[in-house]
């Protein structure tokens, strides 16, 4: 830890003082005590971006679901379990110059969440779960009156018509971009290495060639810094 | 592999010739190709007794949901991910001199689950998760007519009343032991390296005391080996 200090207080790069906010991995939304709602994102994706825009010498803050990947190194990490902690730890986080919204977060909690472990009752009578709508950090921090980061970048994993859902999502949440692929399961993207996105920005959309999640990474993260130059 | 059959071939002990099958880990339901419903077992119990199984010489066939914890030596492997590929899995795998049946199972799947994402509506509108029983593995092969190994072990995780619920739990299922242990998040079971169980079989309940994972897979897998030669 004290050598990563030493290593961030040294390191330059077009990046350097910019204080980046990333967040990544899926979010865990509780049934009961041993049960929960996940999702399959691995984290890596957000991961290779904080190591890439802290070798451009930025101040990243993390903040991350319980991810399999490895934590990235020399950046600042918060570790959260659910949807309605992610936000909570974003607010805290703020303000940055740009937020990077990679983690996959759940849309809907369940609202009945139980104290104790739900039991079969022998009848075969089915658990009801009521849902209630999670927070729209997305949203939320690309709609801030006050202190909104200069540039905003959503995720969106979609299974059809990417450009299409990307691009509404896009002036739905009012991020400036949406960095969007396709996770059908026969694409092996999610949970694999390699990723191919569409980024979508108010100059349109721009398909990027399939290639490794730190390629594409590095590749946000040159752009992200030429943004933040202009 | 080469190697761990040659170890396994020449392994000796009292569970030499003995063909047990062991149950692991979590299983995972899917609500929609990203989301899915999992628990929080780690398949550390479940790994621990295969191991403490394998070493005592028996030929261990370990049946595991997509658990974090490092899969066991020497035995042999089927991975699954839902409650009814792991009843499809332990059928194939039976006959058996005994079996175990350490995995948290769910006991719901989704029976309403998409093949594309579930996607918000923007009308606020929440989705509805219709909930279907999964196969019980443990009651049906207590209870099978022919062919049911000769030691039947289920687990109990409870979150209050243990004994009792244990104790009724065995009755209704029909195995022979039930390992029960208390998974409230305050006892630091669920995801830990230690365990405090009671054993209930027909001879009334016995608490053995709080000790390493490990230490619980020797003293199970030193009784069931006393209870193959009786």
């Amino acid at each position: 830890e004290i050598v990563e200090g030493v290593e961030a207080a040294l390191r330059d790069g077009p990046l350097k003082g910019k204080r980046i906010l990333i967040t990544s991995g899926p979010t865990h939304e509780p049934i009961d005590p041993v049960r929960y709602i996940a999702n399959r994102s691995s984290g890596a994706q957000g991961t290779a971006i904080a190591n890439a825009l802290a070798a451009l010498g930025a101040d990243v803050v993390f903040v991350t679901g319980p991810a399999d990947a490895a934590r990235p190194r020399g950046v600042e990490i918060v570790e959260v379990q659910s949807a309605r902690e992610m936000l909570e730890a974003v607010e805290t986080a703020l303000p940055a110059d740009a937020a990077v919204f990679a983690a996959a977060v759940a849309d809907w909690r369940v609202a009945s969440a139980s104290d104790s472990k739900i039991k079969k009752d022998g009848m075969g009578k089915l658990p009801v779960l009521e849902f209630a709508e999670n927070p729209d950090i997305l949203a939320t921090v690309s709609q801030m009156k006050a202190g909104r980061p200069g540039l905003v970048v959503g995720f969106a994993a979609e299974t059809d018509d990417v450009v299409a859902h990307a691009t509404a999502k896009r002036e739905r949440k009012q991020c400036d971009w949406i960095v969007a692929n396709d996770v059908s399961p026969e694409t092996g993207i999610m949970g694999g290495s390699e990723n191919q996105v569409v980024v979508i920005s108010d100059q349109g959309a721009e398909a990027w060639p399939r290639m490794g999640k730190d390629q594409v990474a590095k590749r946000l993260a040159a752009e992200i810094s030429t943004a933040l130059q202009e």
